[in-house]
């Protein structure tokens, strides 16, 4: 099994969270496989006083189960590092550490990627189109319908959309979208759990209540709905939103279809916050991701969590051995 | 202190919760003053198998201690009652209820009241321009401006729209509206609670990212914050949503004025299902009602939680004490 790790923005909270879990250990006995800079970990080793040995590798090479492991991009150097600003190279050498990661991935050198946290505005600064980093890797991958899924220890929700404006959200609210998402769902959690009842959620307050507030909920997600019942998915809805998470936190559903990011991710942030892992679902990869952000005001301080990391890394590791 | 308790529409599990609330009497020793129908009440015993005395008074008489006291309608006899049924006659007679106990509160009869749960469609069969329970009441006291809020032991949510399509909902997000709900929830949430540090949640998902993803935050949430902080008033904002109701729920903010209805209500029935007590903020009169509706399904049948009116009389009780 080989997982890569991609490093994330250097001027970010990445770097130190890799070599801060590899240093921890714990559970996984895997070879770690970083794609990244050396250099931006050397001067990660420096801040921390850490002793981690790196070992620069090709993504196919045999790995030490000694050292960590890394694709040195050999963009950056130690004294390029910037701990909490926005930096054109970092940026910059961010995006390359994630394609060199996907392309490995999509040749089959490497089972999953787990990502760390890019920065976007950074990335922006040489790469003027960017639009985020799932985006970048779909892109990558040839991919246009894909679903950002959150995956927290009692609850999983899927999203019809995600980093829009509320008011755009309602917009893609349509049957077509729906069920495309409810299939991914049920694709990508038949990986993860034994069965797999998906809960829709409605639009609006109380699912419209007959049409009272607001009418998605019968003329978009409703067929949407029977559509996927009528594919031999096991999905319920539109449900009433204001009640269903604590529905499915009892145990009645396996996952939740929702309708715009705050639906989701209120609610599963509250209850699990250090330990949401997002996956990027309907990619011919696997990718996993964090949930959280470079945190440029807490880098290389070491008081940044290495849970997250490590959720993202064994769910990818999950994930692959199922595939 | 005399607070009246409305039984509710008879089809549902009102007049059962109250007389069994009243049965396991507990921690409050006051009279308990309800508005109803004595026959109502006389099924609900005879379906329970409980011998609750009941005393008939005005609401201004001398209270029964060891009765449940009863402002006594006169409109429906126990052979009216059609448990889990829409009924017309029920329907009507929990308007009137509802008219009789805000009456004796804007006279000053009573200190405040606390409602069990009315079905919208019964009512509107006789009374067809009946929009809510909250807007009846609104309506008598003469009052436009007002707010849902939502007390649970650990998180207070304020709303600027509730039963509304999520669509008008942000149109209803705007500068004026939120800045009554920010004053509405400043002045309520100090009447029970020994600080009000008011966390405003933003609209858009990271509350729009600088712009990103919608402008609502910025154009409209902003600067009602700003004015709200210009009185005297500890307010913040616009915060992204899906993470400041765990810092709130660790004690950062005393009180979340949200965007739309499920903004608050799904972080908080999660959390707090049974606990949550609605408060009408904005009113002459204190008015509390449970957090659910009339469950017309397990009517009578002696299973529903007494728990949420006992915390909606508690809470009315307190802020009567307040004021």
């Amino acid at each position: 099994m080989r997982i890569g790790i991609t490093i994330g923005d250097a001027s970010g909270v990445g770097p130190e969270v890799l070599l801060r879990a590899h240093e921890e250990g714990g559970e996984f006995e895997r070879p770690w496989l970083a794609f990244g800079d050396v250099g931006v970990l050397e001067y990660a080793k420096e801040a921390l006083g850490l002793n981690t040995p790196l070992h620069a590798v090709s993504p196919g090479d045999s790995l030490s189960t000694e050292a960590l492991n890394i694709v040195d991009a050999g963009l950056l150097k130690s004294s390029d590092v910037r701990p909490g600003e926005i930096h054109r190279e970092a940026g910059r050498a961010a995006v390359k550490y994630v394609e060199a990661a996907v392309e490995a991935a999509l040749e089959g050198t490497i089972d999953a990627i787990t990502t760390l946290p890019m920065n976007k505005e950074s990335s922006r600064l040489s790469c003027p189109g960017f639009q985020g980093h799932t985006e970048l890797i779909a892109g990558m991958c040839g991919v246009d319908d894909f679903t950002m899924m959150l995956v927290t220890p009692g609850l999983i929700a899927t999203h019809v959309s995600t980093h829009v404006s509320l008011r755009e959200a309602i917009e893609r609210v349509k049957s077509k979208r729906i069920l495309e998402v409810i299939r991914l769902t049920h694709d990508a959690v038949k990986r993860i759990r034994p069965r797999v009842r998906i809960a829709v959620a409605g639009l609006n307050p109380h699912a419209g209540e007959h049409g009272a507030f607001g009418t998605e909920d019968i003329d978009e997600i409703l067929p949407a709905v029977e559509c996927a019942r009528a594919e031999g998915i096991d999905a319920d809805g539109p449900l009433p939103p204001d009640t269903l998470f604590m529905q499915a936190a009892g145990g009645a559903y396996d996952a939740i279809v929702c309708m715009y990011h705050d639906q989701g991710h209120i609610p599963l942030k509250m209850r699990s916050f250090h330990e949401g892992v997002n996956v990027t679902v309907g990619l011919p990869i696997i990718r996993t991701s964090v949930d959280h952000g470079t945190a440029f005001d807490i880098a290389y301080q070491g008081t940044a969590s290495t849970g997250n990391l490590v959720r993202a890394f064994e769910l990818a590791a999950a994930m692959a051995e199922e595939k």
